[in-house]
């Protein structure tokens, strides 16, 4: 069988693992009777997934298929990836040279009591940004990342996440990025991403630098 | 039944559900029947735990206890948290004025092919910058964080985080932070902390700033 990563039963299941993210940190009644019967039906379910008797100590499954592109990459990113159980996930569009996002982040992203951790909103700049720069056609490494937090962001509502390329020079990008809650910015970022060239690439990462052909520069 | 929140079922569900997740991402043969069927009990388990019938069209858990410290916090750090499916989780150890922390970053946190997601990272350092400001007696919310990246951090191999409080200047902290993979720093950090007063305490939490007066302004 060689099917798609990305089928409707992976969505399926990465919505319902979202569900049971937040049954495991909001369902405080459950007691530990309930918790760890749960538990043992999530570890048989989760071995099935591996075709594997038993889980080992920690998770250590590692992705085989190459991937070909970003859009290979997109739904397993930790914000806007339909096919992961991380991401809330974010949706997304690019128009007018400028990427969109929205969404709502729930109580597994949760940080001081009813806000948005700052660590989720740093991470949402990263990728935002990032996909920004190859919507643009300025593909790039995440150098610096700087986030101001103006205010809490609050969990539960929506929030609008832009994000632009500012300026390219050479091999430095430089973006921004903004995220607001009713029409408020909450946070602002800048990231300078960098364009490294094949030798630096075939370091990092060795064969897979081909794959990785988008963030490299073109040969002379 | 008023158990505490992290009870021994709590931190075993947590662990199942990070098998689960990893399942979800690395288990690329599993096929769509089976992936389907997985889903089907993933969403049954989370409404048991939940206590409903159904599960609405996104989670929506919200929690009601109230939090009495950062230490009731802790298990549900996305980066330490042993209550919290999201996290490492990331073990970690305060001496000589700084925080180490130690771990590994699984298939779930993957950005480029093999290597850590660098939003990953910068929440990393948002979390271990702020417990290093708490750890050393200064807590404040995060005013700006600054990552810089200098090379890729591999996936699956041990990482040491390290944190410390490097400046206090009346209600500014200035924190920096360092990630390792066998003694090489990938990654570096530095953050501006604030403590809010209690005014700005009261218009972000409300009657919970009574609950986050470890980062308010003692009354004068």
């Amino acid at each position: 069988m060689d099917e798609p990563f990305v089928s409707e039963g992976r969505v399926r299941l990465a919505e319902a693992v979202r569900h049971l993210i937040d049954a495991a940190l909001t369902a405080e009644d459950a007691t530990t009777d309930q918790l760890t019967a749960a538990a043992d039906d999530v570890e048989r379910i989760a071995a099935e997934l591996h075709g594997r008797e038993q889980l080992g100590a920690r998770p250590s499954g590692v992705r085989a298929r190459a991937e070909e592109s970003h859009d290979d990459y997109l739904p397993r990113s930790p914000l806007v990836g339909k096919a992961s159980p991380l991401a809330p996930p974010i949706e997304y569009e690019y128009r007018d040279g400028k990427l969109f996002g929205r969404g709502v982040f729930h109580a597994a992203y949760e940080g001081p009591p009813g806000y948005v951790h700052g660590g989720w909103i740093a991470l949402a700049f990263d990728e935002m940004l990032g996909m920004a720069n190859i919507a643009s056609g300025h593909p790039g490494m995440t150098g610096r990342l700087s986030v101001r937090y103006r205010r809490p962001t609050p969990l539960h509502e929506p929030v609008t996440i832009e994000s632009w390329t500012e300026q390219v020079d050479g091999r430095r990008i430089v973006t921004r990025g903004t995220l607001a809650v009713d029409g408020v910015v909450t946070a602002e970022a800048e990231g300078l991403f960098v364009i490294i060239d094949l030798e630096r690439a075939l370091e990092y990462f060795g064969e897979r630098a081909y794959e990785r052909r988008q963030v490299v520069d073109p040969l002379p």
